[in-house]
């Protein structure tokens, strides 16, 4: 066996972190021949080394719980870090998933005889290597190194310090897992160092690191965006609106809102802020009031709001913009689509953002117009999301627009070549 | 008609970008709302409008010929910078070509009815505001604005100081021909200013640009790449190869060869080293000299290249991963497709690479596994362009490997975002 990353030698951090580059360039290339029935093999010897190593795993697992009960991480970040058999179900269950999937590498789109005689189409292909950057989630290193590994990448994995002896374990289970089927190693590497600057070599290495997906807090992500000289694919706010119009399905504009905001606070994709057409507001907002009052939901509103409701707490200018994340909602009367737009357009975040009508043309206008990575007419904004867009599976969700826009499955993770076929042809 | 950016205050160089942003940003929105009758319109009009300033045109010309020559510049420089009745006919000819492409905005791919019942596809939508730097040729500020305006982007352009006078001229024409169809004259702004602080704001204003396109030496490129915090679609080297294996036909590969060298030699997809496979060396060596001879093409080999053609010049380290843009070629002999494809991944720059033979299985490794944006088959990497792959238009060729990979055309030019249509659906 290859000698682990968990006992490499990190106290050279730049030579440590070139080391793992190196392993992931030449992977990638030994990835790029690899055909779908090996990757697939690879990803099932994964799941049952998992599988096998249960006790390993937890036993890890306890270390970094303790550890973290001793440093006094708060509920939240220990329920995040806790591995239990149902959750090891889940790794193996994911696992199983991602080799089900179709593998995006190797097709060929649009393949067409050009005047000249050749032939020209685009094959999607890996990306090559994707660093990944991640809190203290164990079951992100599992999910994220399927995910690469299916769409033909090597992968660097910076998991949250606080899991380090969970993700060691792990990355024991995934590199037998390629040893099982004589994939390279180096296709998944977990750092096996919880200094910082690791981070700041994987960032700043594009000869060996060809995007760099950072998940979690908004913070780490700024930082990342700000010192990579490698391209991010980054996730950040949803400040997510529903638009209602006066033309509305009063029922369908009362449930898609109450689902828009209370079916999860915590995600991205969750309503912060309603926006009413004047001509309907009246008639909406007691009942809208009623039931986000049994979600114990707490409003706050704009003037025009609270001439109807005055026990709604008046909103301030730094509501507009607010990722509440939580059973708070703002909401705004407006004059017409126009009015809507503008305030999609100042305040929102270009993630997801939805009309309620039964206007044609308001709704083809709205989804022409409104430049949000995800659009919806009569729909929750909870839709916006890898499965039940199809996707298979998600990596996360891009609130950037080049390359991959809003949720982000396989065909993210690869790239699009030029293939030319021709007979001897020359340019005239 | 609205003040002219060539009148504009630009002794405040923060102050004034931030409001040619602000413009952009602005016309942006209206352009998303722009049909494509309209945009066509607008291209039209532009044309018309050059047609008739051809005496303006050409006199802001003169002053920057004039300009040059006292400045010294030399005579590729002043070339790329002449306009003429000829040149300025082309310019209009260009107008009109973008006008009859196909415009990809609004297209929706894939709309599929998902088990929840929404609909779900991903419409192509314009990006915003491009920001393009280019050296100093006036056709070019032509060209970038019409392919940025028929994909629906607004754009900010900065051309070389040399072409300030034309450049100045010409967006006379350009807003004339804007205001003509009503659409917002900050949909084509050209930075009335040589201070290079201005390129420093466009380039770290994500607030405003969505993204940058450099077009210019490797140099220019370089350090935008470096200091930009916007998005960069960038073109470095070419350093393109044609491996020839054992079971290529011997005719074809000759005129491959040749071909791909000699058709130009100063553009980014011209070959610059040629790879032989070992069992076929000695057989075509003797021909290849011959034909690169007659053009004057120098060989630079490597040491089995010379005990075949003793007369060649030793290639040195530096050979390998040159990108001459001139008469001369480095041969290498090679041990087989994996011996080419080390080769390419170790000294190649991932724009275009070539194989030519016979073998059905060599030909699918060789596509598969080289990892540049065209690879191809028995044909001249002199192909790899937008008009010969039928984009239709060009803006450049991109190096990168995320969002547009290889030649760019309007689609490059445009994102594709996700809309869902319900009836009132609601996340279960």
């Amino acid at each position: 066996m290859s000698v682990s990353s968990s006992r490499a030698d990190t106290t050279d951090i730049p030579a440590y972190m070139q080391a793992l580059g190196r392993a992931a360039r030449e992977a990638a290339r030994g990835l790029r021949r690899a055909d779908s029935g090996r990757k697939n093999r690879a990803l099932l010897a994964m799941a049952e080394r998992i599988d096998a190593s249960r006790e390993a795993v937890l036993a890890a697992n306890a270390e970094d719980m303790q550890r973290g009960r001793d440093a006094g991480l708060d509920a939240a970040l220990l329920d995040r870090l806790a591995l239990d058999q149902a959750r090891i179900n889940a790794m193996i269950e994911g696992l199983h998933q991602v080799a089900a999937l179709p593998d995006p590498v190797g097709e060929i789109d649009g393949l067409r005889a050009r005047p000249s005689g050749i032939q020209v189409g685009q094959m999607r292909v890996p990306l090559g290597v994707i660093g990944i950057i991640f809190e203290s989630r164990p079951n992100v290193t599992v999910e994220a190194a399927s995910l690469c590994l299916k769409s033909g990448n090597a992968c660097i994995l910076r998991g949250g310090s606080e899991a380090s002896a969970s993700n060691a374990a792990l990355s024991e289970c995934l590199k037998a897992g390629l040893e099982d089927v004589d994939l390279p190693a180096g296709s998944v590497q977990v750092v096996a160092t919880t200094d910082r600057a690791a981070v700041g070599e994987l960032i700043t290495s594009p000869e060996f690191v060809d995007v760099i997906i950072p998940r979690g807090g908004k913070s780490l992500i700024e930082r990342i965006s700000r010192e990579a000289k490698v391209p991010v694919i980054k996730h950040l706010d949803g400040v997510c609106h529903v638009y209602v119009d006066a033309t509305a399905d009063h029922e369908k504009a009362l449930a898609i809102a109450v689902n828009a905001k209370t079916q999860r606070y915590g995600t991205c994709n969750t309503l912060e802020t309603l926006l009413l057409d004047a001509p309907i507001a009246e008639a909406l907002l007691p009942e809208l009031a009623r039931r986000f009052a049994e979600h114990e939901v707490e409003l706050r509103g704009c003037e025009r709001t609270r001439a109807v409701l005055p026990q709604v707490i008046a909103a301030s200018e730094s509501d507009w913009g607010e990722e509440y994340l939580a059973p708070v909602l703002a909401i705004k009367v407006v004059d017409g689509v126009d009015d809507a737009m503008a305030h999609i357009e100042r305040y929102g975040s270009q993630h997801t953002d939805a009309i309620v009508t039964q206007d044609y043309s308001l709704a083809r206008r709205f989804m022409a117009e409104v430049d949000s990575s995800s659009v919806m007419v009569n729909a929750s904004t909870r839709f916006a999301d890898g499965f039940e867009y199809g996707l298979g599976a998600e990596i996360g969700i891009s609130t950037d627009k080049l390359h991959a826009r809003g949720p982000v499955g396989l065909e993210g993770l690869t790239t699009r070549k030029y293939v030319v076929l021709g007979e001897g042809h020359i340019r005239q």
